[in-house]
């Protein structure tokens, strides 16, 4: 068993790395004075993982009550998430009442908007299923739904109670989901540490990951979250912002292709790939960085070939998040290892994304 | 020219009484740091000062965006919302953007909720428009939507950075709304302060209403408003649940009368002597105080006439933020200027229902 502490300003919260579910329930009753827990899930983990969390919490007495949302990130939408209100309140869940997210990174995210704004915020504790929501999503209090226009535009900052991360739940996830998340991970390496970089491309070059190694990457990648949270908990300092190291390409991506033919990871790994060219084509970084970059995508097999309109493509990123006064925020790097917050003018994005896309021809 | 700040734990503003409007854009100048202002308002508030605050602010070189919602409590829903979210998308509004909420309380909730969830929250002020909004809902935080099964299920605490109140915005106010503000601000007499309920008893027998007596009436609510707000920001400590007393009630009224019949101060004038009622069956208070809560009502003229099915009342009742485990939190008196919380079994509370409901016959 791992713990983690995320101490943030006004509260703090644990985030319990165990495969055992003895320590889970035992970690529970320590923070919830409820009850009545509310779990929603998608319809995916709905058949995996719903009756066993059910079940676990029925026998210590806990009155459940369950919702299932749509699975995949279109289901991250307003529409749900007004159903998710009417189920709440049809259930009567009070305001004392908690919520479970159990699932996926957008599970996750819609969960936690739901009990962010349901009767003004009620608790709640998140039990990540996949990779990426393991050693991202689940941890910083970030919360979002997606509107017709644009991904995770709607949003809050508001904490879990808890983190339950079991790497068993691994087991029964898609390779093509597993490799998403690695995306993440990946990410953490190229803008934080070297050491973990390498230790990843020779994991990738292996082309086997053990259980082992699973725990580790997600061990570390919690550190770095739970760093990063801990000093800039709604992203004004600059540092939080790094970790959108890919983001503000891949969420264009993800949204030029309604969500449809990328998973986040999927658009994560072009998106990290643009922002180092965009970085070695400004001199930020060396070619032989960006090359390095390159190759551990490579080498953790993912697909880097992609053709989008360019104009377009500009002036979607222009509406992410990270668009202030028009300018788009990247996150560049120096080296591997090293991330640093950059304004990047429209003509330049423009000329880079041009070369860029004749490369991924 | 009057200025309250109210100091919350984690942030400050000032709430600037004042019918100057340079005082207004000197404050604001203050408190902004973006070029780019949104001011939402409604069809109804449009038509009247939509164009006189654009101009105003556009003379001082501020770039301004608009959005119309519909007006009324209906309009309060999340397909407005949803469409608010694309319009400011739409707009180039970034998360440094300013939003600034022109309207009634209606307005104010959703304009608030819109501002604390797009891109996680930017930065809004309050320039409320009617009585209510004045004494009320522009000050404390609260934002909310309706959702198809209750008023205000979905919202959240977050603080405007400013508050601008202008007395002569009133002059445009029709009667019914000012008389449904007043109730709120009768709310405030009767849970906190004896003189005040002379004061206002008075004011209402003699069946004028000065322009300075609404200087004042609105000062003085603010007053309350701050200083409950302050002490408890998020309804934590049952001190700013005393401001629910008649809400339990008086939403409950206008869920099951679709938000058509009765303004909200209107529903919360009955909710009031619903609350007196219960509170002297409870002999928590004395016949006498019930008689003086009914006469204050009587002598601001509402219609305290309705009837209603109570067991779906109730039912209606116990979906409300305010029920924990079933039971429904009531705020009651104990004397004008006296109120307590507490929490009323069903069959009591069915039992002073239809007492209620037969003599409101």
């Amino acid at each position: 068993m791992k713990k983690r502490t995320l101490i943030l300003k006004n509260n703090k919260y644990n985030i319990l790395i165990s495969k055992d579910q003895n320590e889970f329930i035992l970690a529970l009753k320590k923070i919830i004075t409820t009850n009545t827990l509310f779990i929603i899930t998608d319809r995916n983990v709905k058949k995996l993982y719903l009756k066993y969390l059910a079940d676990l919490l029925k026998e210590q007495g806990f009155n459940i009550k369950t919702a299932i949302i749509s699975a995949g990130e279109t289901g991250k939408n307003i529409k749900n998430l007004s159903a998710l209100y009417d189920k709440a309140l049809e259930k009567n869940l009070d305001r004392k009442s908690c919520v479970i997210s159990l699932g996926g990174g957008v599970v996750g995210d819609i969960v936690g908007f739901f009990a962010a704004t349901y009767m003004r915020g009620i608790d709640f504790i998140q039990v990540p299923t996949t990779l990426i929501s393991m050693t991202d999503s689940s941890i910083g209090g970030k919360t979002a739904i997606n509107t017709n226009h644009g991904k995770n535009i709607a949003g809050t900052f508001y904490q879990p109670k808890f983190v339950w991360i079991n790497p068993s739940f691994l087991e029964t996830l898609p390779m093509q989901q597993v490799k998403s998340g690695l995306a993440e991970v990946i990410k953490y390496s190229i803008i934080f540490d070297k050491k973990f970089y390498y230790y990843l491309f020779n994991m990738f070059e292996k082309g086997v990951i053990s259980s082992s190694s699973f725990d580790y990457i997600i061990y570390q990648s919690c550190l770095y979250k739970v760093k990063v949270v801990k000093k800039d908990e709604k992203e004004t300092t600059g540092l939080r912002s790094l970790l959108n190291f890919g983001h503000t390409f891949a969420h264009a991506l993800e949204t030029i292709t309604k969500y449809k033919k990328f998973l986040h990871g999927e658009a994560l790994a072009i998106g990290m790939l643009f922002a180092a060219k965009l970085s070695s084509e400004l001199k930020i970084c060396s070619d032989e960085t960006y090359q390095r970059v390159k190759n551990i995508l490579i080498e953790a097999n993912f697909n880097l070939k992609t053709k989008i309109n360019c104009t377009k493509f500009l002036s979607l990123m222009k509406k992410d998040k990270k668009a202030v006064n028009g300018n788009i925020n990247f996150v560049l790097i120096k080296d591997i290892g090293k991330a640093t917050n950059y304004y990047v003018k429209d003509d330049i994005v423009l000329n880079v994304l041009r070369k860029f896309f004749g490369i991924m021809k």
